[in-house]
């Protein structure tokens, strides 16, 4: 989420130490012993980019039989999320200040079920295209950790990240299991969980949606 | 073009055999031979549901290197576009009173280079899918007479029928050359030559593009 302004927090080091039951900032030592950190082993869920969190808690809350990780990259952004987490915390979800490039690094194969792209950076300039959480190279790394049933779902209201993740999963090459192009105005909606940054900025404009698998 | 007002044209059919140079009705007739009914022998490209006939005459004066057939169902539609090309009638482009589903009944395999289809009519019921001009049948049909290099280029303002083919083309499998979910805002809006429906409602939203070409 590096297109929303970001300020700097003081208070965010601290908090998060104070908080190491519930968010990770070694992740390549918990390789192999995520499901200990969860109150049940059940299947894993991935959101990379988790911002300010809204998303990861309400499906947190909608899915006890799922245990959650919100992977991001910002310190203040992701001690956000942590304290909006703590007003009431929840025994299937986790946070993890990393890099998303890496999750192959602190994720077995095939470990992961799903995983969860919220309005990324959009990174518009042509020479900035490996940023892009859906270029080839985050796509290979997905692929490593994502079990072979695993979907990525993946949101967006930047119509040109869209056009281009169109092209890159149909490249890559990925099968599409759902594509709205209007998602607020179709039946899925239903159970849409918004972000925070989708609730307020989804009156701008379509919101688009991608879920897709790796072909076997 | 089934969801525009058709009227009746008691002119048509002696219209239609009058112009039998420019039109063919037998197209079964004319396997083989297409080339013939043109003032050079060239690269071929078809679309599929004319019209009124303004993008193939169009694209039949911007390309006088390419030969070109409209093809059109209705007959009191493809006699406007007949009408409309007779006031300047031009080498390279040919009309086709017939249903698109029989492309493979009067093209020889490979003999297509583009195939173009612009605002077919959506079929919006899930039970008329298997009538949508991209559905999963008429796709077997178009990779049969195009050209392994060649490519489909798709064309609509229907949200439920671009998301329809996003998915069809994907799982044919098709591989994407070029997305635009709103291609009067995009580059490649410098080139591009509207039909009669795309000039008058474009204003109500965004123009969907899709080219794609079939796997070897």
């Amino acid at each position: 989420m590096n297109f929303l302004r970001v300020r700097n927090k003081p208070w965010a080091d601290g908090y998060i130490k104070a908080h190491a039951d519930y968010i990770v900032i070694d992740p390549q030592n918990w390789l192999g012993k995520w499901q200990s950190r969860f109150e049940k082993s059940q299947p894993l869920d991935v959101e990379v980019g988790t911002g300010k969190g809204q998303f990861i808690i309400e499906m947190a809350k909608a899915h006890p039989d799922i245990n959650f990780i919100g992977v991001e990259l910002q310190k203040s952004v992701i001690a956000t999320a942590l304290r909006k987490f703590m007003t009431a915390p929840l025994p299937n979800l986790q946070f993890v200040l990393t890099d998303g490039a890496n999750l192959d690094e602190f994720f077995h194969p095939d470990e992961v079920n799903k995983i969860f792209l919220n309005f990324s950076d959009p990174w518009p300039k042509k020479r900035h295209a490996k940023r892009r959480l859906t270029s080839p190279g985050f796509l290979k790394t997905y692929q490593t950790v994502l079990d072979p049933a695993g979907t990525i779902e993946f949101k967006t209201d930047n119509r040109g990240l869209f056009e281009y993740t169109l092209v890159t999963m149909n490249h890559y090459p990925m099968t599409f299991d759902y594509v709205s192009l209007d998602l607020h105005r179709s039946a899925e909606n239903e159970t849409n969980i918004q972000t925070e940054y989708e609730e307020k900025f989804s009156p701008n404009g379509p919101i688009y949606k991608l879920v897709a698998h790796f072909n076997a």
